[in-house]
Protein backbone atom coordinates (compact mmCIF):
# COMPACT_ATOMS: atom_id res chain seq x y z
CA UNK A 1 0.00 0.00 0.00
CA UNK A 2 1.53 3.48 -0.70
CA UNK A 3 1.76 5.78 2.60
CA UNK A 4 2.91 8.73 0.81
CA UNK A 5 -0.05 10.67 -0.36
CA UNK A 6 0.27 13.75 -2.10
CA UNK A 7 -3.07 16.47 -1.60
CA UNK A 8 -3.55 19.34 -3.20
CA UNK A 9 -5.67 21.93 -1.28
CA UNK A 10 -7.37 24.34 -3.80
CA UNK A 11 -8.15 27.82 -2.13
CA UNK A 12 -10.53 29.67 -4.51
CA UNK A 13 -12.50 32.44 -5.03
CA UNK A 14 -15.96 32.25 -5.13
CA UNK A 15 -17.92 34.03 -8.09
CA UNK A 16 -21.39 34.84 -8.27
CA UNK A 17 -21.52 32.52 -11.92
CA UNK A 18 -21.69 28.92 -11.02
CA UNK A 19 -19.65 28.59 -14.77
CA UNK A 20 -17.03 30.91 -13.61
CA UNK A 21 -16.60 28.72 -10.28
CA UNK A 22 -16.16 25.35 -12.12
CA UNK A 23 -13.76 26.76 -15.11
CA UNK A 24 -11.27 28.61 -12.86
CA UNK A 25 -11.20 24.46 -11.40
CA UNK A 26 -9.95 22.89 -14.93
CA UNK A 27 -7.48 25.47 -15.01
CA UNK A 28 -6.52 25.14 -11.76
CA UNK A 29 -5.97 21.51 -12.03
CA UNK A 30 -4.27 22.01 -15.45
CA UNK A 31 -1.92 24.03 -14.08
CA UNK A 32 -1.07 21.62 -10.98
CA UNK A 33 -0.94 18.70 -12.80
CA UNK A 34 2.71 18.30 -12.79
CA UNK A 35 3.06 18.34 -9.51
CA UNK A 36 1.39 14.92 -9.26
CA UNK A 37 -1.43 15.33 -6.30
CA UNK A 38 -3.41 12.01 -5.55
CA UNK A 39 -6.42 14.19 -4.32
CA UNK A 40 -7.29 17.30 -5.08
CA UNK A 41 -9.83 19.13 -2.20
CA UNK A 42 -12.30 21.69 -2.80
CA UNK A 43 -13.88 24.49 -0.74
CA UNK A 44 -17.70 24.24 0.98
CA UNK A 45 -19.48 26.05 -1.21
CA UNK A 46 -17.35 26.54 -3.88
CA UNK A 47 -19.70 26.61 -7.11
CA UNK A 48 -22.51 29.14 -5.16
CA UNK A 49 -22.07 32.53 -2.97
CA UNK A 50 -22.25 31.75 0.82
CA UNK A 51 -25.64 33.10 1.74
CA UNK A 52 -28.41 31.15 2.15
CA UNK A 53 -31.00 33.05 0.24
CA UNK A 54 -28.96 31.99 -2.95
CA UNK A 55 -28.74 27.75 -2.15
CA UNK A 56 -32.21 27.07 -3.60
CA UNK A 57 -31.37 28.94 -6.70
CA UNK A 58 -28.09 27.21 -7.35
CA UNK A 59 -28.84 23.95 -6.20
CA UNK A 60 -28.65 20.59 -8.15
CA UNK A 61 -29.95 17.29 -7.91
CA UNK A 62 -27.36 13.99 -8.09
CA UNK A 63 -25.90 14.24 -10.73
CA UNK A 64 -26.08 17.91 -12.43
CA UNK A 65 -24.21 20.05 -13.57
CA UNK A 66 -21.19 20.48 -10.96
CA UNK A 67 -21.07 17.23 -10.27
CA UNK A 68 -21.20 15.81 -14.28
CA UNK A 69 -18.48 18.64 -14.41
CA UNK A 70 -16.48 17.21 -11.60
CA UNK A 71 -16.84 13.90 -11.97
CA UNK A 72 -15.42 14.93 -15.62
CA UNK A 73 -11.96 16.67 -14.03
CA UNK A 74 -11.03 13.54 -11.45
CA UNK A 75 -11.76 10.91 -14.50
CA UNK A 76 -9.49 13.53 -16.91
CA UNK A 77 -6.93 14.00 -14.46
CA UNK A 78 -7.25 10.55 -13.09
CA UNK A 79 -7.27 11.59 -9.07
CA UNK A 80 -9.23 11.55 -6.37
CA UNK A 81 -11.55 14.87 -6.04
CA UNK A 82 -13.11 16.01 -2.91
CA UNK A 83 -15.17 18.68 -4.60
CA UNK A 84 -16.04 20.55 -1.53
CA UNK A 85 -19.40 21.16 -0.94
CA UNK A 86 -22.52 22.60 -3.01
CA UNK A 87 -26.18 22.67 -2.41
CA UNK A 88 -28.14 20.21 -3.55
CA UNK A 89 -31.56 19.24 -3.59
CA UNK A 90 -32.53 15.90 -2.27
CA UNK A 91 -35.09 13.71 -4.04
CA UNK A 92 -37.29 14.75 -0.86
CA UNK A 93 -37.21 18.94 -2.69
CA UNK A 94 -35.26 19.99 0.38
CA UNK A 95 -32.20 21.78 0.14
CA UNK A 96 -28.26 20.13 1.68
CA UNK A 97 -24.90 21.93 2.37
CA UNK A 98 -23.41 18.71 0.18
CA UNK A 99 -19.75 17.31 -0.20
CA UNK A 100 -19.03 14.78 -2.72
CA UNK A 101 -15.87 12.75 -3.51
CA UNK A 102 -14.88 11.16 -6.93
CA UNK A 103 -12.53 8.62 -7.56
CA UNK A 104 -9.95 8.63 -9.93
CA UNK A 105 -12.57 7.20 -12.82
CA UNK A 106 -14.76 10.21 -11.98
CA UNK A 107 -17.16 7.36 -9.68
CA UNK A 108 -18.89 9.58 -6.74
CA UNK A 109 -17.44 7.16 -3.85
CA UNK A 110 -18.49 9.33 -0.66
CA UNK A 111 -21.21 11.80 -0.34
CA UNK A 112 -22.16 13.76 2.85
CA UNK A 113 -24.65 16.27 3.74
CA UNK A 114 -23.80 18.72 6.14
CA UNK A 115 -25.16 16.94 9.60
CA UNK A 116 -25.09 19.75 12.09
CA UNK A 117 -26.37 23.53 10.70
CA UNK A 118 -24.46 26.56 11.08
CA UNK A 119 -26.73 28.83 13.10
CA UNK A 120 -24.67 31.57 14.99
CA UNK A 121 -25.67 34.96 16.30
CA UNK A 122 -22.45 36.68 18.31
CA UNK A 123 -23.02 40.12 19.76
CA UNK A 124 -21.28 42.76 17.78
CA UNK A 125 -19.64 39.77 15.75
CA UNK A 126 -21.23 36.46 12.92
CA UNK A 127 -24.96 36.30 12.79
CA UNK A 128 -25.62 33.04 10.63
CA UNK A 129 -28.49 31.32 10.26
CA UNK A 130 -27.70 28.25 8.02
CA UNK A 131 -31.55 26.69 8.72
CA UNK A 132 -33.19 29.29 6.88
CA UNK A 133 -32.83 27.30 3.48
CA UNK A 134 -31.24 23.95 4.20
CA UNK A 135 -31.78 20.89 5.86
CA UNK A 136 -29.40 18.99 8.12
CA UNK A 137 -28.00 15.19 6.49
CA UNK A 138 -28.03 12.06 9.27
CA UNK A 139 -25.14 10.19 8.23
CA UNK A 140 -21.17 9.96 9.53
CA UNK A 141 -19.37 9.73 6.23
CA UNK A 142 -16.50 7.55 5.77
CA UNK A 143 -14.89 6.42 2.53
CA UNK A 144 -11.85 4.00 1.04
CA UNK A 145 -9.38 4.80 -1.17
CA UNK A 146 -6.63 3.19 -2.21
CA UNK A 147 -4.36 5.06 0.75
CA UNK A 148 -6.29 4.27 3.72
CA UNK A 149 -10.44 4.87 4.97
CA UNK A 150 -11.08 8.93 5.47
CA UNK A 151 -13.61 10.70 6.60
CA UNK A 152 -15.72 13.44 5.32
CA UNK A 153 -17.69 16.19 7.48
CA UNK A 154 -18.64 20.14 6.30
CA UNK A 155 -17.62 23.34 7.93
CA UNK A 156 -19.67 23.48 11.34
CA UNK A 157 -19.56 19.21 11.84
CA UNK A 158 -16.10 19.66 12.73
CA UNK A 159 -17.25 22.00 15.97
CA UNK A 160 -18.10 18.16 17.61
CA UNK A 161 -15.89 16.15 18.57
CA UNK A 162 -18.10 13.38 18.97
CA UNK A 163 -18.19 13.10 15.12
CA UNK A 164 -14.67 13.18 14.21
CA UNK A 165 -14.72 9.71 16.73
CA UNK A 166 -16.82 8.35 15.08
CA UNK A 167 -15.33 8.56 11.52
CA UNK A 168 -11.77 7.76 13.28
CA UNK A 169 -13.57 4.34 14.77
CA UNK A 170 -15.18 3.33 11.62
CA UNK A 171 -11.42 3.67 9.69
CA UNK A 172 -10.57 7.12 8.71
CA UNK A 173 -7.25 8.01 9.05
CA UNK A 174 -7.50 11.10 6.69
CA UNK A 175 -10.74 13.73 7.61
CA UNK A 176 -11.89 16.28 5.10
CA UNK A 177 -13.47 19.63 5.99
CA UNK A 178 -14.60 21.43 2.99
CA UNK A 179 -15.09 24.37 5.56
CA UNK A 180 -15.76 28.31 5.40
CA UNK A 181 -15.08 29.95 9.04
CA UNK A 182 -15.53 33.29 9.35
CA UNK A 183 -13.76 36.55 10.77
CA UNK A 184 -15.46 35.92 14.27
CA UNK A 185 -14.74 32.19 14.08
CA UNK A 186 -11.53 31.96 12.35
CA UNK A 187 -8.96 33.88 14.02
CA UNK A 188 -10.60 32.46 17.25
CA UNK A 189 -10.60 28.67 16.46
CA UNK A 190 -9.85 27.33 13.23
CA UNK A 191 -6.68 26.73 13.45
CA UNK A 192 -7.21 24.80 17.07
CA UNK A 193 -9.93 22.81 15.98
CA UNK A 194 -7.56 20.97 13.36
CA UNK A 195 -4.89 20.83 15.55
CA UNK A 196 -6.67 19.27 17.84
CA UNK A 197 -9.08 16.49 15.82
CA UNK A 198 -5.93 15.38 14.34
CA UNK A 199 -4.12 14.85 18.54
CA UNK A 200 -7.18 13.46 20.04
CA UNK A 201 -7.87 10.78 16.82
CA UNK A 202 -4.24 10.81 15.61
CA UNK A 203 -5.06 11.67 12.37
CA UNK A 204 -4.13 13.68 9.57
CA UNK A 205 -7.17 17.25 9.04
CA UNK A 206 -7.29 18.53 5.64
CA UNK A 207 -9.71 21.57 6.08
CA UNK A 208 -10.24 23.97 2.60
CA UNK A 209 -11.68 26.97 2.42
CA UNK A 210 -12.81 29.78 0.17
CA UNK A 211 -10.62 32.81 -0.95
CA UNK A 212 -11.66 35.62 0.84
CA UNK A 213 -14.00 37.73 -1.27
CA UNK A 214 -15.24 41.42 -0.07
CA UNK A 215 -19.12 40.80 0.00
CA UNK A 216 -21.64 38.91 2.37
CA UNK A 217 -20.64 36.05 4.26
CA UNK A 218 -16.97 37.17 4.86
CA UNK A 219 -14.86 34.08 4.76
CA UNK A 220 -11.67 33.52 6.97
CA UNK A 221 -9.25 31.22 4.34
CA UNK A 222 -6.48 29.68 5.53
CA UNK A 223 -6.79 26.36 3.96
CA UNK A 224 -5.03 24.28 6.55
CA UNK A 225 -3.67 20.60 6.88
CA UNK A 226 -2.13 19.32 9.54
CA UNK A 227 -0.31 15.74 11.02
CA UNK A 228 -1.16 13.07 13.49
CA UNK A 229 0.83 15.10 16.36
CA UNK A 230 -1.25 18.27 15.67
CA UNK A 231 1.79 20.13 13.69
CA UNK A 232 0.50 22.53 10.70
CA UNK A 233 2.18 21.08 7.77
CA UNK A 234 0.87 23.94 5.43
CA UNK A 235 -1.96 26.99 6.09
CA UNK A 236 -2.34 29.69 3.86
CA UNK A 237 -3.49 33.37 4.28
CA UNK A 238 -7.02 34.40 3.11
CA UNK A 239 -6.42 34.98 -0.30
CA UNK A 240 -6.35 32.67 -3.65
CA UNK A 241 -3.96 29.86 -3.30
CA UNK A 242 -3.42 26.60 -4.33
CA UNK A 243 -0.85 24.04 -2.98
CA UNK A 244 0.11 20.23 -2.45
CA UNK A 245 1.29 19.06 0.58
CA UNK A 246 2.59 15.27 1.08
CA UNK A 247 0.79 13.26 4.16
CA UNK A 248 3.23 10.57 5.56
CA UNK A 249 0.54 7.71 6.52
CA UNK A 250 3.56 5.73 8.26
CA UNK A 251 3.68 8.58 10.79
CA UNK A 252 -0.01 8.20 12.00
CA UNK A 253 1.33 4.67 12.58
CA UNK A 254 3.94 5.41 14.65
CA UNK A 255 2.22 7.77 16.68
CA UNK A 256 -0.82 5.51 17.38
CA UNK A 257 2.08 3.21 18.61
CA UNK A 258 4.10 5.75 21.15
CA UNK A 259 1.04 7.51 22.15
CA UNK A 260 -1.63 4.74 22.19
CA UNK A 261 -4.87 7.33 22.88
CA UNK A 262 -6.96 5.45 20.79
CA UNK A 263 -6.24 2.13 22.74
CA UNK A 264 -6.52 3.72 26.20
CA UNK A 265 -9.50 5.28 26.24
CA UNK A 266 -11.95 3.88 28.96
CA UNK A 267 -14.85 3.11 26.96
CA UNK A 268 -16.43 1.40 30.02
CA UNK A 269 -16.79 4.38 32.09
CA UNK A 270 -18.28 7.37 29.51
CA UNK B 1 -24.81 33.57 43.00
CA UNK B 2 -21.73 34.72 42.46
CA UNK B 3 -20.48 34.57 39.16
CA UNK B 4 -16.96 36.16 39.88
CA UNK B 5 -14.75 33.15 40.77
CA UNK B 6 -11.06 34.26 41.98
CA UNK B 7 -8.79 30.94 41.19
CA UNK B 8 -5.30 30.91 42.60
CA UNK B 9 -2.48 28.68 40.64
CA UNK B 10 0.25 27.15 42.87
CA UNK B 11 3.01 26.30 40.92
CA UNK B 12 4.82 24.72 43.32
CA UNK B 13 8.33 23.17 42.62
CA UNK B 14 8.26 19.08 44.17
CA UNK B 15 10.79 18.35 46.94
CA UNK B 16 11.73 14.78 48.10
CA UNK B 17 10.88 15.95 51.18
CA UNK B 18 7.10 15.31 51.77
CA UNK B 19 7.03 17.69 54.85
CA UNK B 20 8.47 20.42 52.65
CA UNK B 21 5.89 20.22 49.79
CA UNK B 22 3.41 20.69 52.54
CA UNK B 23 4.85 23.48 54.51
CA UNK B 24 5.46 25.60 51.10
CA UNK B 25 2.03 25.82 50.75
CA UNK B 26 1.46 26.92 54.01
CA UNK B 27 3.86 29.56 53.66
CA UNK B 28 2.29 30.49 50.02
CA UNK B 29 -1.57 30.19 51.30
CA UNK B 30 -0.31 33.14 53.87
CA UNK B 31 1.12 34.63 51.25
CA UNK B 32 -1.54 34.91 48.76
CA UNK B 33 -4.40 35.51 51.77
CA UNK B 34 -4.72 38.85 50.34
CA UNK B 35 -5.46 38.87 47.10
CA UNK B 36 -8.46 37.42 48.43
CA UNK B 37 -9.08 33.93 45.88
CA UNK B 38 -11.78 31.70 46.26
CA UNK B 39 -10.32 28.38 44.82
CA UNK B 40 -6.44 27.19 45.52
CA UNK B 41 -5.49 24.50 43.00
CA UNK B 42 -2.21 22.18 43.49
CA UNK B 43 -0.17 20.49 41.10
CA UNK B 44 -0.27 16.44 40.21
CA UNK B 45 1.42 14.66 42.54
CA UNK B 46 2.64 17.71 44.25
CA UNK B 47 3.69 16.21 47.78
CA UNK B 48 5.72 13.15 46.05
CA UNK B 49 8.49 13.76 43.34
CA UNK B 50 6.22 11.93 39.66
CA UNK B 51 8.22 8.84 40.07
CA UNK B 52 6.87 5.44 39.55
CA UNK B 53 8.85 4.08 42.08
CA UNK B 54 8.11 6.47 45.26
CA UNK B 55 3.93 6.47 44.77
CA UNK B 56 4.22 3.08 47.18
CA UNK B 57 5.80 5.00 49.70
CA UNK B 58 4.69 8.30 49.71
CA UNK B 59 1.04 6.82 49.60
CA UNK B 60 -1.53 7.71 52.21
CA UNK B 61 -4.91 6.46 52.88
CA UNK B 62 -8.09 9.04 52.79
CA UNK B 63 -7.77 10.95 56.30
CA UNK B 64 -3.73 10.85 56.16
CA UNK B 65 -1.44 12.95 56.81
CA UNK B 66 -1.15 15.26 53.49
CA UNK B 67 -5.46 15.23 53.68
CA UNK B 68 -5.69 16.28 56.84
CA UNK B 69 -2.82 18.91 56.21
CA UNK B 70 -4.88 20.35 53.43
CA UNK B 71 -8.39 20.09 54.78
CA UNK B 72 -6.77 22.04 57.40
CA UNK B 73 -5.74 24.92 55.30
CA UNK B 74 -8.79 25.08 53.45
CA UNK B 75 -10.74 25.41 56.89
CA UNK B 76 -8.19 27.97 58.12
CA UNK B 77 -8.49 30.41 55.13
CA UNK B 78 -11.59 28.93 53.95
CA UNK B 79 -11.23 28.85 50.94
CA UNK B 80 -12.40 26.20 48.07
CA UNK B 81 -8.86 24.19 48.39
CA UNK B 82 -8.25 21.44 44.75
CA UNK B 83 -5.60 19.58 46.53
CA UNK B 84 -4.00 18.63 42.95
CA UNK B 85 -3.27 15.25 43.04
CA UNK B 86 -1.33 12.16 45.31
CA UNK B 87 -0.37 9.15 45.46
CA UNK B 88 -2.99 7.27 47.63
CA UNK B 89 -3.64 3.54 49.47
CA UNK B 90 -6.83 2.69 48.31
CA UNK B 91 -8.56 0.58 50.95
CA UNK B 92 -8.31 -2.60 48.32
CA UNK B 93 -4.33 -1.92 49.67
CA UNK B 94 -3.97 -0.56 45.68
CA UNK B 95 -2.41 2.81 44.63
CA UNK B 96 -4.11 5.50 43.07
CA UNK B 97 -3.44 8.80 41.59
CA UNK B 98 -5.76 10.63 43.66
CA UNK B 99 -7.28 14.29 43.64
CA UNK B 100 -9.26 15.88 46.56
CA UNK B 101 -11.01 18.91 46.67
CA UNK B 102 -11.80 20.62 50.02
CA UNK B 103 -14.60 23.47 50.80
CA UNK B 104 -14.42 26.26 52.64
CA UNK B 105 -15.13 24.50 56.03
CA UNK B 106 -12.56 21.89 55.12
CA UNK B 107 -14.39 19.11 54.38
CA UNK B 108 -14.06 16.94 51.53
CA UNK B 109 -16.12 17.82 48.42
CA UNK B 110 -14.88 15.35 45.72
CA UNK B 111 -12.36 12.22 45.09
CA UNK B 112 -11.20 11.84 42.10
CA UNK B 113 -8.76 8.65 41.15
CA UNK B 114 -6.86 9.21 37.51
CA UNK B 115 -8.87 6.90 35.20
CA UNK B 116 -6.51 6.74 32.32
CA UNK B 117 -2.91 5.87 33.22
CA UNK B 118 0.01 7.47 31.40
CA UNK B 119 1.95 4.89 29.49
CA UNK B 120 4.13 6.27 26.69
CA UNK B 121 7.18 5.24 24.69
CA UNK B 122 8.09 7.90 21.93
CA UNK B 123 11.34 7.00 20.39
CA UNK B 124 13.91 9.50 21.24
CA UNK B 125 11.30 11.24 23.76
CA UNK B 126 9.58 10.77 26.76
CA UNK B 127 9.12 7.47 28.24
CA UNK B 128 7.10 6.52 31.19
CA UNK B 129 4.51 3.85 32.54
CA UNK B 130 2.17 4.70 35.28
CA UNK B 131 0.41 1.19 35.21
CA UNK B 132 3.99 -0.20 36.47
CA UNK B 133 2.85 0.69 40.14
CA UNK B 134 -0.97 2.32 39.88
CA UNK B 135 -4.54 1.19 39.46
CA UNK B 136 -6.95 3.66 37.53
CA UNK B 137 -10.19 4.82 38.89
CA UNK B 138 -13.69 4.60 37.41
CA UNK B 139 -15.59 7.29 37.88
CA UNK B 140 -16.20 10.22 36.31
CA UNK B 141 -15.89 13.53 38.91
CA UNK B 142 -18.58 16.28 39.32
CA UNK B 143 -18.92 18.75 42.89
CA UNK B 144 -21.08 21.69 43.67
CA UNK B 145 -19.65 24.55 45.23
CA UNK B 146 -21.54 28.35 45.66
CA UNK B 147 -20.54 29.23 42.45
CA UNK B 148 -21.35 26.45 39.79
CA UNK B 149 -20.43 22.80 39.75
CA UNK B 150 -17.38 21.81 38.66
CA UNK B 151 -15.73 18.55 36.86
CA UNK B 152 -12.31 17.27 38.01
CA UNK B 153 -10.21 14.85 36.70
CA UNK B 154 -5.67 14.08 36.50
CA UNK B 155 -3.62 15.20 33.61
CA UNK B 156 -3.48 12.03 31.26
CA UNK B 157 -7.58 12.42 31.65
CA UNK B 158 -7.54 15.52 29.81
CA UNK B 159 -6.52 13.79 26.30
CA UNK B 160 -9.90 11.44 25.92
CA UNK B 161 -12.62 14.34 25.09
CA UNK B 162 -15.58 11.77 26.07
CA UNK B 163 -14.34 12.37 29.83
CA UNK B 164 -14.62 15.84 29.38
CA UNK B 165 -17.72 16.10 27.47
CA UNK B 166 -19.13 13.69 30.28
CA UNK B 167 -18.54 15.87 32.98
CA UNK B 168 -20.18 18.96 31.55
CA UNK B 169 -22.97 16.64 30.73
CA UNK B 170 -23.32 16.93 34.48
CA UNK B 171 -23.22 20.03 35.03
CA UNK B 172 -19.92 21.07 35.07
CA UNK B 173 -18.91 24.95 34.19
CA UNK B 174 -15.38 24.70 35.18
CA UNK B 175 -13.05 21.70 34.71
CA UNK B 176 -9.74 21.32 37.58
CA UNK B 177 -6.68 19.41 35.94
CA UNK B 178 -3.59 18.91 37.94
CA UNK B 179 -1.04 17.52 35.42
CA UNK B 180 2.17 17.16 34.68
CA UNK B 181 2.78 16.99 31.23
CA UNK B 182 6.97 16.67 29.93
CA UNK B 183 9.32 18.12 27.62
CA UNK B 184 7.67 16.20 24.24
CA UNK B 185 3.82 16.64 25.23
CA UNK B 186 4.11 20.05 26.98
CA UNK B 187 5.65 22.10 23.97
CA UNK B 188 3.14 19.96 21.74
CA UNK B 189 -0.22 19.56 23.13
CA UNK B 190 -0.57 21.69 26.68
CA UNK B 191 -1.89 24.87 25.76
CA UNK B 192 -3.66 23.18 23.01
CA UNK B 193 -5.86 20.97 24.89
CA UNK B 194 -6.59 23.34 27.58
CA UNK B 195 -8.12 25.54 24.75
CA UNK B 196 -9.85 22.81 23.02
CA UNK B 197 -11.47 21.27 25.70
CA UNK B 198 -12.87 25.01 26.70
CA UNK B 199 -14.12 25.88 23.10
CA UNK B 200 -15.39 22.20 22.71
CA UNK B 201 -17.41 21.74 25.96
CA UNK B 202 -17.66 26.14 26.24
CA UNK B 203 -16.33 26.08 30.01
CA UNK B 204 -13.28 26.98 31.82
CA UNK B 205 -10.39 24.98 32.49
CA UNK B 206 -7.74 25.45 34.80
CA UNK B 207 -4.64 23.07 34.78
CA UNK B 208 -2.31 23.45 37.72
CA UNK B 209 1.34 21.96 37.06
CA UNK B 210 4.49 21.47 39.24
CA UNK B 211 7.42 23.99 38.66
CA UNK B 212 9.71 22.26 36.64
CA UNK B 213 12.78 20.35 38.57
CA UNK B 214 16.10 19.30 36.94
CA UNK B 215 16.01 15.34 37.88
CA UNK B 216 13.45 12.96 36.42
CA UNK B 217 10.80 13.18 34.84
CA UNK B 218 10.84 17.02 33.95
CA UNK B 219 7.30 18.60 33.92
CA UNK B 220 6.42 21.47 31.86
CA UNK B 221 5.07 23.41 34.32
CA UNK B 222 3.19 26.51 32.06
CA UNK B 223 -0.31 26.06 34.79
CA UNK B 224 -3.16 27.48 32.66
CA UNK B 225 -6.47 28.65 32.81
CA UNK B 226 -8.85 28.97 29.54
CA UNK B 227 -11.99 31.28 28.86
CA UNK B 228 -15.08 29.29 27.90
CA UNK B 229 -14.13 31.07 24.05
CA UNK B 230 -10.77 29.47 24.34
CA UNK B 231 -8.53 32.62 25.08
CA UNK B 232 -5.68 31.98 27.65
CA UNK B 233 -6.31 34.19 30.69
CA UNK B 234 -2.99 33.24 32.28
CA UNK B 235 -0.38 31.16 31.26
CA UNK B 236 3.05 30.63 33.16
CA UNK B 237 6.45 29.66 32.51
CA UNK B 238 8.21 27.08 33.95
CA UNK B 239 9.57 28.31 36.83
CA UNK B 240 7.49 28.09 40.68
CA UNK B 241 4.94 30.92 40.70
CA UNK B 242 1.59 31.56 42.29
CA UNK B 243 -0.68 33.57 40.49
CA UNK B 244 -4.70 34.48 40.80
CA UNK B 245 -6.60 34.93 37.90
CA UNK B 246 -10.76 35.65 37.46
CA UNK B 247 -13.30 33.43 36.27
CA UNK B 248 -16.22 35.36 35.22
CA UNK B 249 -18.84 33.12 34.88
CA UNK B 250 -21.39 35.48 33.11
CA UNK B 251 -19.26 34.66 29.89
CA UNK B 252 -19.70 31.06 29.91
CA UNK B 253 -23.70 31.65 29.48
CA UNK B 254 -22.94 34.29 26.46
CA UNK B 255 -20.65 32.02 24.88
CA UNK B 256 -23.54 29.05 25.13
CA UNK B 257 -26.28 31.45 24.03
CA UNK B 258 -24.48 33.38 20.79
CA UNK B 259 -22.70 29.76 19.72
CA UNK B 260 -24.90 26.66 21.11
CA UNK B 261 -22.75 23.71 20.42
CA UNK B 262 -23.94 21.58 23.59
CA UNK B 263 -27.19 22.44 21.79
CA UNK B 264 -26.37 21.70 18.49
CA UNK B 265 -24.80 18.21 19.20
CA UNK B 266 -26.08 15.60 17.31
CA UNK B 267 -27.15 13.01 19.60
CA UNK B 268 -29.30 11.23 17.84
CA UNK B 269 -26.30 10.47 15.28
CA UNK B 270 -22.68 9.68 17.26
Amino acid sequence: MNDKLKVALLQTKVAKEKEENLEQLSELMERLAPEGADLYTLPEMFNCPYSTGLFPAYAESDGGETWRFCSGLAKKHRVYLSAGSIPERGADGRIYNTAYVFDRKGREIAKHRKAHLFDISITDGQQFKESDTLSSGNEITVFETEFCAMGLCVCYDLRFPELARAMVDRGAKVILVPAAFNMTTGPAHWELLFRQRAVDNQVFMVGTAPARGDRGYISWGHSIATDPWGNVLIQMDEKENALVTELDLSALERVRRELPLLAHRRRDMY
